[in-house]
């Protein structure tokens, strides 16, 4: 293997990526590691789980760590898998299915049989880095648990995209994926519905937006963040109400560059996805998009 | 020796941590290094401290390298010493001891020898990275300065911890160490303190709290940031005020997992502390609790 | 090639500086990799520039990849350059500049051929990166894209630095170049200026500040963050109007130590610059001082 990747929400404060370093560097002396973030929103496993399939096919093949884990010292399953680009390694909860597929998908695996004595709290660093380390030195994965279903795997809901044909022309409908420190909005949505929706770059379309009301049936959220809409499509098609962002007219770009600063793009961002920016500026702040809204897009 | 760690308070913008890796890996080439954190709050020795020497175990044999250092510029000595575990290098003002003392304690110290020509503000580039190179390469400890007695480092007051053993039953008395990122309390109580409380998983006990009042004696702040009460021990045994958590109740439990989301809980966290965490919640900030804060537990 | 360096403005929490990292793994296996810093101010050229132009001279001979980029997806040149102490790679918008001058001058440079069908907007991972890995194992710069004349490289105007001598003495007048994380001033004035100012470690200076007026000829921002003096160099002298700090004195010094805590000092920083510093405090704060504003300092 040649690289071990952590992708956490332990933050840079405290010590605890660098023990995790520090059990990798021990068990399996010189495999590099990548530090994917150490910043995911604590408990934040959507996000977690975006960064890492987002960045895992630049990576070297390898043992991907991630530990978002607001179930730690409950019974939730420590995964190990296969798949056809490498190993992932965490808790099961849907956090590493999108870059096991990003990896070709699961091939097998196991439930990590948990070390004698180990604290309760600390599984990157007692569970989850000596499993890959375990793997990055050629230990068979059997070796590590006992085998389970892939299919009994954990996933975390699909976001919903979709393409709808009417009379006044073709309507994209996609919930935001995610936000990156630059404020840029990447929806659920793959070029192929651009292209389905029978979008080009020069045309102008109107971004409307609308956010899930907040109900009881809401799952409870995972981690110490409340996060308003991120588990609404745990419970199904849940009743929508009007989103903060008013119906705003964009064009459509290939780049950034596409328009002049301040103005708004529709653009295929550098992931594949179909992704909205402000040009020198934060289109989630002034559109006030966040995870989970959902984005409706029509030709002008 | 298999890496060289750094633990200072630099932050990640400025390039100053980065202008040790350069020096390390010029001097040192071929030396993994780790990241313990750059994050510690400025000038803050005692969370330097607690943080390096709660991590140092996990990390392979070498040599840790700390700046928190507000007095650098001034005559406080730099210290390199040798213990059972490895190495320690920095500033002589109580940052390093914990941290020596988990490798197994100070067997050998001295008074680094100042390069000539350097600035006087860098010592972490200047002094303290070279040093840990020369070290990490085989260079001996006497090369490097004149030998000082292991007894003349300085050393940041104890914490305190206690049990009472009292009518109503035994009472554990313990300041708050330090407060994680995540919000979880860690006292200065190993885990026998509970023991001799008599405490075990599923009792449940109340908790209050006290905050020292700031007084006229206190030593000054060595940093930036005004530490209310981190610095009291070092004058004694000051007057003590209601801290700004009321009486709560709570479980002693294994884990978070022990309880129900948003419940506190009593627990002996990774680092084999006595810890108050809020499952899925931020006790430190619920409580109102800062390091310095001494914590009450009895028995309900 | 025995390091590369990278310095960006794409935060931690994205995977995108990970990206980068896995791409150099992949491609130039072996060779270790510096973190400058990726917290740079979104699109801070200046500041961008100031960091890696101070850090790199402490790095080993390597090839240092910059990217503060808020021209991507616009015409900008995609730059790979020579200097006497190693390569520089990044776009073409003055980033580069000062730290191939800190190492000895730009002796060649190509503008970089842009591989076909990659996303319009990550040019750091799937531009800068790769030339990086291609001259960190070897390959010729010439390999990398058309010969540019290095004259014509884009250059951040000049700070502004001068001694003025009159009958009450002489006076020095500098813009400030950053401020770091600890609140600390460095001036565009180099170590000389303070010798021909005639000020020596001891002496008592007064120091002013005045702050360029926003004008309708400031050339806009480069990046989301609006920065309201740091471009008004590129648009010639313009009116100053009083800053935000009064008149206020303070003793040259060798080092933070050469004042009592909380008092403000003149000195040289690590860097070689004349800086204002507080001890234990934060002196930008204080004064409230910006880069770009303009300092004045005269015998007391």
């Amino acid at each position: 293997m040649s690289c071990v990747s952590l992708t956490t929400d332990y933050g840079l404060l405290d010590g605890f990526a660098a023990a995790c370093h520090g059990v990798l560097l021990r068990l399996a002396p010189g495999v590099p590691i990548v530090d994917v973030t150490h910043l995911v929103p604590r408990g934040d496993v959507r996000r977690g789980a975006a960064v890492l399939a987002s960045t895992v096919r630049h990576l070297p093949r390898g043992v991907h760590v991630a530990v978002v884990d607001p179930g730690v010292g409950t019974s939730r399953r420590a995964l190990a898998a296969r798949t056809p680009g490498g190993f992932v390694v965490g808790p099961d909860n849907g956090l590493l299915v999108p870059a096991a597929e990003a990896l070709g998908g699961l091939l097998a695996a196991v439930d990590l049989t948990m070390p004698e004595g180990i604290p309760a709290t600390f599984h990157g660093r007692d569970v989850f880095a000596p499993a890959a380390a375990a793997l990055a030195t050629g230990r068979p994965l059997d070796a590590l648990g006992e085998r389970i279903d892939p299919a009994s795997v954990v996933r975390l809901p699909e976001p919903f995209a979709r393409v709808l044909r009417g009379p006044a022309g073709s309507r994209l409908e996609a919930d935001v994926l995610t936000v990156d420190g630059f404020g840029n909005v990447a929806l659920a949505a793959a070029a192929e519905l651009l292209t389905q929706a029978g979008l080009r770059p020069g045309d102008r379309v109107r971004l409307s937006a609308e956010r899930a009301r907040p109900s009881a049936e809401r799952v409870p959220p995972t981690g110490g963040q409340t996060r308003p809409s991120g588990e609404r499509r745990a419970v199904g098609e849940p009743e929508l109400v009007p989103g903060p962002a008013g119906p705003v007219e964009l064009a459509v770009g290939v780049t950034f560059g596409s328009v002049e600063p301040g103005e708004l793009v529709l653009y295929l961002d550098s992931g594949g996805l179909v992704a909205v920016a402000r040009r020198d500026g934060d289109a989630a702040r002034s559109l006030r998009l966040v995870p989970g809204d959902r984005v409706i897009i029509t030709p002008v």
